[in-house]
């Protein structure tokens, strides 16, 4: 089973069993193209596809889902234990997922659920970066407004770009560093409104402070990734589980910390609603979908689908809020796609 | 001397001669990295780059000049006679440089003034081609103000590349097209202000002008290319003459339908001062190389250069006249600085 693989992946075709395997490959309309590909090339594109296309759409719902959520009023529940609960749903769903493939291909090396201290030590990390990044996010409101961090937030674009070069040490050709720029331009230019120059006068400590959250959030987006690579042939549900049970352990300190006057005089559940558990649905799969994209694509695919994302809400908001697009979005996200486009054709000059 | 050009144009180095050459070239730190290019490509390269710096500043420094004039107080010379005498200076020009090269090299066939009829008959196109987009420049402002037709008149980038393309023949690769777009779209956004948004209300007619007005900008530079490189051999002084006689015709008419009675009763220097001086003589130089533009580069380059010129023109306004940048301007700017990138790394891919 090994040598097969191996073999596969060194294969560049022309064989009698190739031409079997291209006949098997037809049977997708849309990799028409890549049928001189091997097949287990295209079993990996076809994957990276399906990864990158939910996490395009989770997260293109999650933000029509919280602009729902305000035009239906304020948060009335506690942020803290809906947190806790996306944490638990993933960790149910990646043990589900388990039991299945414990059920059909029984318990192996790569599949259990039992782990070293070498392999699980680092899996808090990244929980632990996003959680300072969290605090920080606090403090920076001192120093700009919510629409101005909107912009501001686009400089993780750039961090993760550089991160991943610097961490992951992936290259990326000139001219998809080019279209790295280009993304963040784009994305800040569809964000654009009147009062968006403000963000100029940003003081230079809110200035360090975004740069800092960018940094932290481009590398705990890293760090995950190279933690779920550094063993790949390690199942993706596994890895998932001890991500997010330590996910749910910090979010129960943030409970006891932040509302647990609130959790026990109210109860656990006050104040959700449909729209709520839709929400916490869909940041369970969002986050499973991000854990994908790291697994089976990388942060730049991430990066570059929550981009895309951004537009799609946009456009998908008209129709269901009747928002109004400005010349600023036109523009954004030309730039954005065009971007994308080069962000591939730069493969070739790699 | 023919056979000398040839060679040298098929000639890619590493003989005696090349070296002796290479020390010459040597004399323009600028060019060391292109040391191993042939000696003639080098000096096209320096006349190409020369002229697109010309250009460049003198497109920046008109339009700081025509702030400068607005600053001043209104207009209050005629606009038609200040035409007249850029076109009249053009001429001039043209006449000292050729009697210069007329005294030195002596007159040939490729630096006399006398023309053919097949040769002259297309010279007035160009100047018919400006002058029913000025015409229909009056009857856009019906539909779009000033700030709104700034914005639109981007689509001549787009509309020089379609042309370009069509008309001279000539490829750009897919990565040069996508800089292209950005170009457009960078341009754009280095614009935006508050208002912007008024130009998506355009009514359709509004629309359909500003493309045709795109069209016949772009179909007059596309084609003075097309004219000016038919005879790569004759002199450009020659085929400025030309050019700029017509032009000279063509003001005529417009002075005499259009402000005769001012003319005759003001005389035809009312109102000019200083500034209108140096804004005459700007725009005399700026035509002289546009013309240079297309004579040793190509429209694509003239585009490069007169956008990259506007935010020059920004930048510097921020320390003559106090302007801020707004955001939308540093996105543009990166954007446009991003596309000059991409066109010439896009050459490659060609």
């Amino acid at each position: 089973m090994e040598y097969r693989k191996i073999k596969d992946e060194d294969d560049d075709g022309g064989t009698v069993s190739d031409d079997i395997e291209n006949l098997r490959g037809k049977g997708f309309p849309g990799v028409a193209s890549v049928s001189n590909v091997p097949p287990r090339e295209q079993a990996k594109w076809k994957r990276k596809t399906i990864v990158t296309l939910a996490l395009t759409f989770l997260t293109s719902s999650q933000a029509i889902l919280i602009v729902w959520s305000k035009r239906a009023g304020k948060y009335e529940y506690s942020v803290t234990t809906a947190n806790f609960l996306v944490e638990t749903l993933k960790c149910a769903l990646s043990l589900a997922a388990l039991a299945r493939i414990w059920k059909n291909e029984g318990v192996t090396d790569d599949n259990r659920l039992s782990t070293t201290l070498d392999e699980v030590i680092v899996y808090p990390i990244p929980a632990l970066l996003y959680l300072v990044k969290n605090l920080l996010q606090y403090y920076i409101f001192a120093y700009v407004d919510a629409p101005g961090y909107q912009i501001l937030k686009n400089l993780n674009i750039i961090s993760t770009g550089v991160l991943y070069r610097i961490i992951l040490k992936k290259k990326l050709s000139e001219i998809q560093w080019a279209a790295f720029i280009l993304l963040c331009a784009g994305c800040t230019t569809a964000q654009l409104n009147s009062r968006s120059d403000q963000v100029l006068q940003t003081p230079l400590p809110g200035w360090i402070m975004a740069i800092v959250m960018a940094l932290l959030s481009g590398f705990a987006g890293v760090y995950t990734e190279a933690i779920i690579k550094k063993r790949p042939s390690r199942n993706i549900n596994v890895q998932n589980f001890w991500l997010y049970i330590f996910g749910m352990a910090f979010n129960v300190v943030a409970i006891l910390v932040q509302d647990f006057d609130a959790v026990m005089n109210k109860g656990f559940f006050h104040g959700y609603s449909v729209i709520t558990t839709l929400m916490i649905l869909n940041h369970a799969l969002s986050g499973i979908a991000v854990s994908m994209v790291m697994k089976y694509a990388d942060n730049i695919v991430k990066v570059y689908s929550t981009s895309v994302a951004m537009l799609l809400t946009a456009v998908v908001s008209v129709f269901l809020f009747g928002f109004n697009l400005s010349l600023a979005f036109f523009l954004g996200a030309t730039v954005v796609s065009v971007s994308v486009y080069l962000h591939s054709a730069g493969k070739q000059q790699r």
